[in-house]
């Protein structure tokens, strides 16, 4: 994945940097070869040697990002926690950021660096979830909590399988059960 | 996906057939150009020249075959639900199926075929655990419970999630909590 020159190691950063800016302001579906090439001053082609295709770079822009997921908990947990899966169930309901999250799981197959990314974001939504469940558990707010993994396992699931395969909305009734599903709950 | 002539139609139903009983005898690792092109006994080229990859060729064995999960539930439906869920964690611990699987879901997004097979299989799976469900409501072993699909979000998505993303191990434990977490269940 290193340019082999550090011209095309520039032209590589302008682009990244250019598409970065364009998820930030306009959305997953602004991040097209045309439009980051515009954005970096680059030509489009370019842009598509770095990225064959538009979901590849902007896979590397949201790996690069800080995603906002599931950061910051805050109690009561419950409430916080119903929030966040509202906002990836949203993000998810986007086809771009669909086709970054299943390139992710299915090139993972096959190719390391993919893999290495797919790991990478497995391991920061467990860790932030961990935390978030570890102060619900704390101040008492829940009990009988399952493992990170297996937590995150059960919340991003659930919502990955009824937005990618089922292509369905998530309801608030379905992330309830959900949340409920994951703790026995007091209120906080 | 239509072969031109009758030739190719027979030689690609000839594939077929061998790589189905090498699938049932043998298990999803055996569905491998050479393996099914010997007992096809026809050259590997033919079977490279309608399945490039091997994951589509055992994607529409898969497809074609009458898939065992999930099928004739049983009263109590809480232990049969328990062992089925337990078939399809074993299936997508093997990688062969969860290619498969994961070809399935990405795929769809660009391929209408890939998407016709995923939408079979996504209704094929809520329609078994709608009725296996409907059973456990009909007998009151279970209260509370949410529609077919969301059910199948929930259970299916956390299974292919902890074995497809986390590559990790789904205990009983977690297959208990998933199953509680879907209604409030009596003894049956």
């Amino acid at each position: 994945m290193t340019p082999p020159d550090p011209r095309a190691a520039r032209s590589r950063e302008a682009v990244l940097v250019a598409a970065r800016e364009l998820l930030l302001r306009h959305g997953p579906a602004a991040v097209t070869h045309q439009r980051v090439a515009e954005q970096a001053g680059v030509g489009r082609a370019t842009v598509y040697r770095h990225w064959a295709r538009a979901e590849l770079l902007l896979l590397d822009v949201m790996a690069g990002a800080d995603l906002p997921f599931f950061r910051e908990p805050r109690s009561p947990v419950r409430p916080w926690l119903h929030a966040q899966l509202r906002l990836l169930a949203a993000d998810l309901a986007q086809p771009e950021v669909r086709a970054v999250a299943l390139t992710l799981m299915h090139g993972a197959l096959w190719d390391t660096h993919l893999a290495e990314q797919r790991d990478l974001f497995v391991a920061t939504l467990t860790d932030r979830l961990g935390a978030a469940l570890a102060l619900a558990a704390g101040t008492g707010e829940a009990a009988g909590l399952p493992g990170a993994d297996e937590a995150a396992a059960l919340v991003a699931g659930a919502v990955l399988y009824r937005t990618a395969m089922q292509n369905g909305t998530v309801s608030d009734a379905f992330l309830t059960r959900l949340i409920d599903g994951l703790a026995t709950w007091r209120a906080g």
